[in-house]
């Protein structure tokens, strides 16, 4: 028999937060999934009803209430300091007594950080935190971090995002050797700031058990080039959200050419199954669910805009990082590296 | 009558030069465009053979030999030092001699701007030229700087993108009032590195006749939130790129759902004629030849992997900025901006 899992759940956070919030947990109960069972944090009085329609999820959920929220607007530090009784710190809090096993949240991401990081702390080796997702590539799925927990990166960031990155394409994402590229303006190794090559020089001279393939390029994160892309937050939130604003536009731009003519509309009711099957592999709900990596404890963060498919999606992620213990394996992995340690400085302060 | 108008070509530089560049010649020429005469510098042996394929295009263009090329491999610093008798470099020298008024080059991106910085010299207030492009997005097109030039940026590279963006959109583009943003990880003020922080202070509380936006984020790209995008070249370059990527994967994923079944196939068909009227809106070579703003003479980067008719499109785009004289309204612009000067360099201190 297999251990039953807890995850906490911030039920307040998000646009459509309640509703969608329990939706999403129905919604993941509806496909077969490992036997899980949910804390809500929230307004008992707004998740009581949202729960008696779904008897299913209602059977493995318990409700917190409390009346407190982090807003979108609040700062992290105000957060930190006046949200110690939101729905979002109580169910991190919740990860950090060991009631949980992971915490999903599609509230405020600064402050799910700041919480995070105070209450879990980071892995040991690790100095902060990334932001990592995976997501569709003409090779598969690849996985990219950091986007957007640390604005100002420096070598040490980035070597650290890349062995993160490396242990989740190696244990969640099943490949065997997956190959780690660092994002820059340019293929050859004169191009770049400075933290890119020195980061470059560490991945390339030292004999870590790693498949560096070297610099890659924006184009080269659709493309599939490498399995992980490890990038400052600032670029790596910018190109994200670039890739879904440029699907969006080429989306609305193929629709607006079907709806052109009688013709296209009807050969566009012909091409009904392949175009939904098209809409599926870009549907960014399948790739909701963004990690927070190198904290110690699972906490995902959920799109805030999402819908109960969407959040479905962020818990899988959640189960799946558990079941697969990520974290376990970072630790392992980088307790094996710190035997590399020492050269590794050396390279960074010789580059 | 109107004046013809002189343009010097890198005949030898792109991955198809230099069959591409007189096909390129010869396209343009086939579209009703102002009275031009080109000087193709490159190798006579290999150019006269094309030239004599295209009539029209050697009726108008005079071959300049030289057997000197530039590689995509080489560091701009050896270039500029080693490549003084390069069909780049020729190319160069007459536009800054006068005999021509903008040049035209698919070769490498850091020599041109090295030479083309060397040779022409930035404009008065211009610190450091960009490399800028327009794009197609939902709401029509905008333009986006830097795309690499600057790998490093200061509050004040910033702004003077943001004047050099605002004058191209004006200008060229046609636009009225074009808003401006800064490229941020997020769109309050709080967030973001300290370059976009004390651009953005300095671009809001001066009294430029500048429409000032504030910080759009990367989905705001293909969005087209504002008309002109300004960020520092490695993150332009990127997102640039990451664009381009994620257009030629979600083609790609159309492609494949079309050809999923018989019926779709069918479907496709029908909708030819709208699916070639949306392959069109999304055909990168629409938008190739990238713009070196702040340079005294016009100067444009081709795609170094394009074809003739990507190479024709940057031939317009130079007579575009020519027929706009779009340098001389960034110099008026920037003398009427000066007089802002003083408080400007106060709010970027202060801030």
């Amino acid at each position: 028999m297999t251990e039953r899992l807890t995850l906490a759940i911030d039920a307040m956070g998000g646009d459509k937060a309640p509703h969608m919030v329990v939706e999403g947990v129905a919604l993941f109960l509806d496909r077969p999934a490992a036997d899980v069972k949910f804390l809500l944090f929230g307004d008992q009085a707004r998740l009581k009803p949202l729960l008696d329609r779904y008897p299913r999820a209602a059977a493995v959920s318990e409700i917190r209430h409390t009346a407190d929220i982090v807003t979108n607007e609040e700062k992290p530090g105000v957060a930190l300091r006046n949200g110690r009784n939101s729905s979002m710190r109580l169910a991190i809090d919740a990860v950090g007594n060991g009631e949980a096993a992971g915490i999903i949240s599609a509230g405020n991401t600064g402050a799910l950080m700041a919480m995070a990081k105070f209450v879990l702390k980071t892995l040991p080796g690790i100095d902060r935190p990334a932001i990592a997702t995976y997501y569709p590539t003409l090779r598969g799925e690849s996985v990219m971090l950091d986007l957007g927990a640390n604005v100002d990166c420096d070598a040490d960031n980035l070597v650290q995002f890349a062995v993160m990155g490396e242990v989740f394409a190696r244990n969640v994402l099943g490949l065997e050797n997956p190959s780690i590229g660092i994002l820059n303006v340019g293929a050859e190794g004169l191009k770049g700031n400075e933290a890119v090559k020195k980061a470059a020089a560490t991945l390339e001279s030292t004999p870590l058990p790693i498949k560096f393939y070297g610099f890659v390029e924006g184009d080269d994160i659709g493309a599939g080039t490498v399995d992980v892309v490890v990038t400052d937050g600032f670029t790596g939130n910018i190109a994200l959200k670039t890739a879904e604003g440029t699907a969006r536009m080429f989306g609305q731009f193929l629709k607006d050419a079907i709806k052109s003519t009688i013709l296209s509309q009807l050969g566009a009711v012909l091409a009904r199954g392949a175009l939904n099957k098209f809409k599926m592999r870009v549907d960014p709900r399948r790739y909701n669910g963004a990690m927070f990596l190198g904290l110690n404890g699972i906490c995902i963060k959920s799109h805030g805009g999402t819908d109960g498919v969407g959040f479905a999606n962020a818990i899988k992620v959640a189960v799946e990082l558990i079941t697969n213990s990520l974290n376990e394996n970072i630790k392992k992995d980088y307790a094996e590296l710190s035997a590399h340690a020492v050269p590794l400085k050396e390279a960074v302060a010789g580059a």
